[in-house]
């Protein structure tokens, strides 16, 4: 079985005689609810030369706003345990809210311009939680590479700028997303839809494979292969955040034709907020 | 020779391969201009039980606002380095704006109630740039023990929080301030003052003296223990930014009779501007 660790120094302790010994640690932070695409960035730790996975799960109240689910966000750890032992992963970290943050708790890292547009405008004070937490976490494990999911790409992006920036001698992997057989990208959120939305939610994939057609058709204008996104959204959602097709690396948006696109996409059904996006260049998987 | 080192991957490299080696990495992060003052720290990280002395020498554009002395801030590597060699420093790290500021960068670390108020009210973006750059410095030497001055108190407390809270490894001290003779604290700002000037700086040392003695007199009125200062300062100096009595603690200002009092001061001669401080309590050295 996975062995659980709670406490930060314990972790630390554990994480540093590892190294001492040897070992390359891989390294997967979660908010737990678990699914197949989280195990999916265990397994690529492993195939990028970890020879100790540490997952964490984590569900951070510093990324979420005051109108968000942070209180109904899924609890699932025995359900996450058992999935991370049955992947071989070596340690869990699962640490309390008061152990991250101690009282009077007030240090803060944020990476700015890349998290400015996006889910950094919907969701103001969401990135600040995620780089704070990321950094401590990364300093507590001292990981050699730490893999993310790219359905979050803005948030990749983002640590990936952030360990870059602090010159800290971590690998950042971004790993494609992994989607349903139908297209639904894997989300710990989809445990939210009921049947009907369920089907609805469908919507954000299909316009995407539209965008993806139109683009092997050589459409390259960014209003083109984002409108065709927004309108299959429109049709489904009940509320658009965005649409937009943007720079891959910057994330700023295109404002012209470009054989490098990307499609980032934020809609609401319900009270559920999916997230989606799909990359379209020489060499982007669809 | 105290080793130099400039490339930040080569200066992580040489900190791993001691801490491996069994080494108790003792830090002193300057801005170069090296006092007696500074080499007092480099003593006393030896005396906590480092086996290797690190100092960096790196004047940090990002903790100096639009109008202030960036470009005339002293620069004396030569006459630092050997300071440093006399005094058995291992390795010296130099290293320059564009390898620590890499193009595109824009992660910053903030602490923040700490620094709201004194100078990060009258330096607005000084402590972001502070806690940045000894952010990444602590990372990249890894260090047992990091020795900061008490001069710049509010700097030592704010990293003692920074440290606390991204849960870093690091013991931090603060080493009381080394003074001239006469009084004036050691500064690497002291040379800016022509012969007129450095003696109204006294004025200053002379203010907290009286501070002193009417505390060990039995005074406790955090207004009246600051009103001498205040008027010391006010008859020497050009200009003051604040002279106030404060919790050492929070350094929130005191509303009443206190045990424990931080008396804060920063005035203008001239161009220059000097901060002091002194700690009346039980176990405060004047």
């Amino acid at each position: 079985m996975s062995m659980v660790i709670r406490d930060p120094r314990e972790l630390f302790a554990h994480c540093e005689r590892a190294r001492h010994g040897g070992a390359r640690i891989g390294f997967v932070p979660t908010m737990g609810a678990l699914h197949d695409g989280h195990l999916a960035l265990v397994d690529e730790a492993v195939r990028r030369g970890a020879t100790q996975s540490v997952v964490s799960i984590f569900v951070n109240p510093l990324q979420f706003g005051p109108s968000e689910d942070f209180s109904r966000y899924p609890r699932t750890f025995e359900d996450d345990l058992a999935r991370c032992t049955a992947r071989g992963v070596d340690v869990v970290y699962a640490p309390s809210p008061e152990t991250m943050y101690p009282p009077g708790f007030q240090t803060h890292v944020e990476v700015e311009r890349v998290t400015t547009r996006w889910e950094g405008a919907f969701r103001p004070t969401h990135f600040r939680g995620v780089t704070t937490v990321v950094t401590k976490l990364l300093l507590a494990v001292g990981p050699c590479v730490a893999v993310f999911g790219r359905k979050d790409y803005q948030q990749w992006r983002t640590l990936d700028r952030l360990v870059h920036d602090l010159a800290l001698p971590i690998e950042i992997v971004g790993m494609p997303t992994v989607r349903e057989p139908d297209g639904l990208a894997l989300s710990s959120r989809n445990r939210y839809l009921d049947g009907e939305r369920r089907v609805r939610a469908l919507a954000i994939a299909s316009g995407l494979r539209q965008a993806h057609d139109l683009y092997r058709g050589g459409e390259r204008a960014p209003e083109t292969l984002s409108g065709v996104v927004r309108a299959a959204v429109l049709a489904a959602f009940d509320r658009i955040d965005y649409v937009e097709a943007v720079d891959p690396e910057t994330l700023e948006p295109l404002s012209g034709a470009s054989d490098e696109v990307l499609i980032l996409v934020a809609a609401h059904l319900g009270a559920t907020r999916l997230i989606d996006n799909m990359h379209l260049g020489h060499d982007a998987r669809p």
